[in-house]
């Protein structure tokens, strides 16, 4: 059986995308047929769109699943005729929430994904410049305003993670890139020494690193097993010796170490 | 009145904040303090979060508000006995959705944003790296790869635009400066030529252009206004002579900006 699933909103659909993968994740013998339907801010265009999901469920016999984000009900409203099952957050919550908080809602829509919150915007703006101008420790001077200094081997995750938590969080992460000399010395490296409370590590499967660093430059040194499982072994053992936080970015993705070295360091946003 | 809100998770949370945030921001004179518990993945754990809110609902007198995505419904059975308005995505809508698909639910946490889907995962980290390498024109040898090309002047916005769309789509999204050189002629950049289909143009007020220009470099004509009027002028006549789609990107956010890009390029993702 092959579901159409559409995600239809006012705005992005960010928002819409993120609760229908989350439920359909755990349908794993099922497959989609998936539609994104962001900016549907009028009726007519909600109108439009249930037009197309009848077409669709009259050509397949199977009737669609939406999964809606649209925030005024009066938008909503055509929904009401569409051959589908619509899951609409709005709909199911914003009453709880009016009861609960004892306000009515705006029902604006794009509060989220938009610049309406303009200075949160600035700061992610800032921050992903930040992490580009401080990647690869190419730049130490700035590492007092950084809300976190990620260190690793090179290849070890670093960038995206950092790109990541400047994007979506608006934290100011900083990567500094462990060398053979830093790691061939007891001590802590000379340009990270006044930032202790910012540092974090990251490690990483040897045999991993050997294949990532195979993709990007296949001869020399760098890519060599052994040389991997050196470094790998000496970062690890310079964090466990100066006491720095670390995890193994093998098995997580980029979001999960977001959100967990923002956890451990207790950086707020 | 001060709400504490609670956004609940067994995994990133992430899912249970966009959620949450899209709800809350209808209502616009609520004050929130903001609790994230995320990896809350063990009954122990969601009794010791249930005690923390508890807690806080005595000392406050204010009932706290959980946005909870435990996908496990054992896991979820703790927050019965919650002081709370708990919204719990996954008992809401896991059984409509059983019922239409006719199948059980696997009740497996961290699907999304895990590398539960190891393909899609390293396509995003590889288009990161797409971004990055291919960021401001630097290499041009990759553009037959490129999913899209953003033009636009320095400091328009296409940097963070391509990160967005490589870590959130796993879209490969080069991006090229025009300079003062590709201004000056009628001609579309060499470089470009040959891939018409792929191009995006961004523009940007020019005012806002200048304030962006002189934080990063005030002085010289780069950051003067003329010069700024001047140069987008010309790109946006250059779109226009070349029939090459373009957005503003002075009141939209980057999110606004990749979801109508890739639905104006019609880019599968």
């Amino acid at each position: 059986m092959k579901k159409t699933v559409v995600f239809l909103s006012d705005h992005t659909g960010l928002t819409a995308e993120a609760m229908g993968m989350s439920l359909l994740s755990q349908f794993r013998d099922i497959d989609y047929d998936v539609i994104h339907k962001p900016f549907v801010d009028s009726r007519e265009k909600v109108q439009q769109v249930v037009r197309e999901i009848n077409h669709i469920a009259a050509q397949t016999g199977e009737q669609p699943i939406i999964f809606s984000t649209l925030v005024d009900p009066e938008i909503r409203q055509p929904l009401k005729d569409c051959q589908c099952l619509v899951l609409d957050y709005f709909e199911s919550y914003t009453h709880i929430l009016e009861k609960e908080l004892k306000a009515a809602a705006d029902y604006r829509h794009g509060q989220v994904h938009s610049m309406a919150n303009a200075n949160a915007y600035r700061n992610r703006i800032h921050a992903v410049n930040f992490a580009l101008t401080n990647d690869d420790g190419a730049i130490t001077r700035s590492y007092p305003d950084a809300d976190l200094i990620l260190l690793g081997v090179s290849r070890s995750g670093k960038t995206p993670t950092c790109l990541y938590m400047g994007l979506q969080y608006g934290v100011l992460a900083a990567n500094y890139p462990l060398t053979e000399d830093d790691l061939q010395t007891p001590q802590m490296p000379k340009a990270l020494r006044e930032y202790k409370d910012k540092l974090y590590g990251l490690t990483i499967d040897p045999m991993q690193l050997q294949r990532i660093r195979q993709e990007r430059r296949s001869n020399g040194r760098y890519a060599n097993l052994e040389q991997c499982r050196w470094e790998v072994d000496a970062a690890e053992k310079l964090y466990k010796r100066h006491q720095i936080p670390f995890i193994n970015s093998t098995a997580m993705s980029i979001e999960e170490m977001a959100v967990k070295i923002l956890a451990d360091l207790g950086v707020k946003h």
